[in-house]
């Protein structure tokens, strides 16, 4: 790849081309695979990936779940016990018929959520309510037979996901669990600077089986939303064909109630094409594989010498605790900082002549390209590059927050909707006829109730109360 | 589970009793899913592997391996594309037939091994000598429809599996890669503290498709071998069908040559069967989830002052970098012990009301159960407790060193082979009508040629010179 030029795609004008050659160029996946929508990872795609689920694993652990691993396949007859959500599922699964030369007695189906592996299990685990809560998640491929055009991250058919399962002894401790997964969510998406929506899905669009799902949904650039993850109250929907019960403390046996709580690579979507720009990836510092590049530009009279301090500097700030490259590459440094910018590496560090001389560093910011010189000799160092860091998170966040304003239009009146482009903002009164008739004014679907609102807007359609 | 009962079955009566039950009772995995062969990753056993997969990933990566990503599943033409790789595969492939209600043009493969879903993509990745060599490894679930009897990690359906894959301009370039692959396994293997033997496998015993294998096998305490790895030079046999081919210095189209690298759960198994004695799993430091507990022994006179010590215990361990438990459980003490025996937790620390009188902890090893004392205030608490694992690990390795001895029997001549049991140590001229003979004298199968002796041994069949 001739890594000197730039790209040719324009953000503001072709998002899509855009997306999918920042992918490309910054060694992201590869989709030439040979299935339709299941790409192979890079090593640098798949870095950011293990990154952001470190991330999510510290983040969950912390507030009691238990990392799990279930089979990728799940027997028909299991996989066929929940009315809704076999509705919701069967046109996407994927079932495996065959072993070697025999024909399989029951198909096994690649699991596309994993409700059904878990909950027999579950089913076992569960005896008093001295097991509950149970709170265990796992991080896994699920595979979902997509007919609609592939996208990579955002609509993939082997998904890179997330999923997360409790269970409990009633409806309110499961309540109290879906807070959680709220404040879970709230830290986490600040690690990423990714602000989002958080909508109570309206009946017709909630997860097959739940009894209710809130959407958490990011704003992508050209004003449409991408759900990056969702949190479902199941209530005893699950746990009742699966036979999922525990002795209470009265002796008697009663069926648990049950939450999810998933996510996928879809995040990693959003990430790129919410902070990216027009020399490609800007990761957040958190997740990026590497947080510093030290770039040494290398004159032929000074080449030895300051080979040797970038070295040192190298060991140093990993002494400190920084995820650092040192590219020492034969290449022109041009070569390199575009090599760097496209990947998204947050902050670049340049020795060149000037700063051998004066014993200083340039820092180069990849999200403002602001550069700050730091003597070498600081005691500072570790501090100022954290300030850096902190930010550049600081200012990510701050530009997804606005274009997610931007991106959203409050709307009063049934009449202004016609034309506008965007996520509109509008009163609903709830009832599903209102619903259906505001889905009927455009292109589009609701996302449902704001969770975080506590705004009453009249319903546009009926006039009566409502929500935002 | 009461935690109070000690495993009810000896390893020296029944081992297989005994691994079954420390598996289960050490919640390693659960067996009860109902796919025969897919168990369920209990959070403490995946935990463990996860570091064993975190150490592995170590050693490759200083070897210049990336890690990458490829799907689950592989189209039925690409799988079909080297002939002796379907033969020896073509029964134990699962295959995904159907999606949603409709039945796929080209049935796909569950993976069992990634070759033919690497070498399509390898075929675009390598297009001159500058891309050479390629190396790269994936961490990933593999499917196998085994007919025989599974056993937990040993022989199971849905392998977590440990796959690198190199590509080279030439066949001694391949052959470096291969010497390398010996060295990683070498430093790997002693974190373990899992010694084993290196055989060049016959030839009717290699890899399908590989030009030549080398297993790399530890011994169980029934004397049977346990392949925990193997590596496979492959020649230029997939480059041909995969058209994997570089432009050479000299402008030339060449086919590269290619080795594998091979490790699973087995590694696991290993473990558990080699170092686990009648207390339970006896885990390497290195891999142990906790590397040590900490269980304050309360009594009611002491019981705050004692658990504010524990606390300030812990953080100070945790401060210097080991992995500790410290459990504040209300259960008596030792079913404390018993419950963290059974887990293998290297270390044990007690503090009851004599430690807390004259300041000290009492370290307890898993391995030998000796117990040493340590003052509270000794500054060297860091190498003290650094040795003790150190030592644990050393002796680990000693009493698998003599494992392996005994479990090794040298044979001189045909005669005595007919009634022994363990792994023979006999020579062999390497021509395939000697070896088929040697495999008919007993019930076994030959492992190869010891790829680490030197020595010279007289075949046993036609008494022509061979190797070991």
């Amino acid at each position: 790849m001739d890594i000197e030029i730039p790209l040719e795609n324009k953000k503001e004008e072709s998002l899509t081309d855009w997306y999918n050659e920042v992918i490309e160029k910054a060694e992201l996946c590869d989709k030439r695979y040979p299935i339709k929508g299941m790409n192979v990872w890079y090593s640098y795609g798949l870095a950011i990936m293990k990154n952001i689920d470190a991330l999510l694993r510290k983040e969950v652990e912390e507030m009691g779940y238990q990392e799990v691993q279930f089979p990728v396949l799940i027997p028909k007859n299991e996989f066929m016990k929940e009315a809704e959500h076999i509705k919701g599922f069967e046109n996407y699964v994927y079932w495996v018929t065959h072993a070697g030369k025999n024909e399989l007695d029951i198909p096994l189906a690649l699991r596309p959520t994993s409700e059904t592996a878990m909950y027999p299990i579950f089913s076992l685990w569960v005896r008093s309510h001295s097991d509950l809560p149970l709170r265990v998640y796992q991080i896994a491929e699920v595979f979902r037979y997509e007919t609609k055009q592939t996208r990579a991250f955002m609509r993939v058919r082997e998904i890179h996901f997330f999923e997360a399962h409790t269970c409990h002894t009633d409806f309110e401790d499961a309540e109290k669990q879906v807070e959680e997964d709220l404040k879970i969510m709230e830290k986490f998406s600040k690690a990423l600077s990714i602000p989002y929506l958080q909508c109570k899905r309206p009946e017709w669009d909630k997860f097959a089986g739940a009894f209710y799902s809130i959407g958490l949904d990011a704003v992508m650039p050209n004003k449409k939303t991408n759900q990056i993850g969702s949190i479902h109250h199941y209530k005893d929907n699950f746990s009742r064909p699966y036979n999922i019960k525990y002795e209470d403390l009265d002796g008697k046996q009663k069926y648990v109630h049950q939450t999810t709580y998933g996510m996928s690579e879809r995040l990693l979507g959003a990430i790129i094409g919410i902070h990216g720009d027009n020399r490609g990836l800007v990761l957040p510092p958190k997740i990026a594989p590497y947080q510093i590049v030290i770039v040494p530009v290398l004159l032929k009279s000074h080449k030895k010498e300051i080979e040797k301090r970038a070295k040192e500097l190298l060991n140093r700030l990993l002494e400190l605790g920084f995820r650092v490259k040192l590219d020492e590459r034969d290449l022109r440094p041009g070569s390199k900082y575009y090599y760097w910018e496209i990947r998204g590496v947050p902050i670049r560090i340049e020795i060149g002549l000037k700063e051998f001389m004066e014993n200083n560093i340039t820092i180069v910011r990849r999200d403002t390209f602001e550069k700050t010189n730091v003597k070498l000799k600081s005691k500072n160092i570790l501090s100022i590059i954290k300030d850096i860091l902190e930010d550049i998170e600081r200012n990510l966040m701050k530009k997804a927050e606005e274009l997610m304003k931007e991106g959203i239009i409050e709307v009063r009146k049934k009449e202004e909707i016609a034309n506008l482009d965007g996520i509109l903002r509008a009163g609903w009164c709830g009832k599903e006829e209102c619903g259906l008739e505001i889905e009927k004014l455009g292109d589009f679907g609701i996302l449902g109730i704001d969770v975080k609102s506590k705004e009453n807007m009249n319903c546009i359609i009926c006039n009566e109360k409502g929500k935002v």
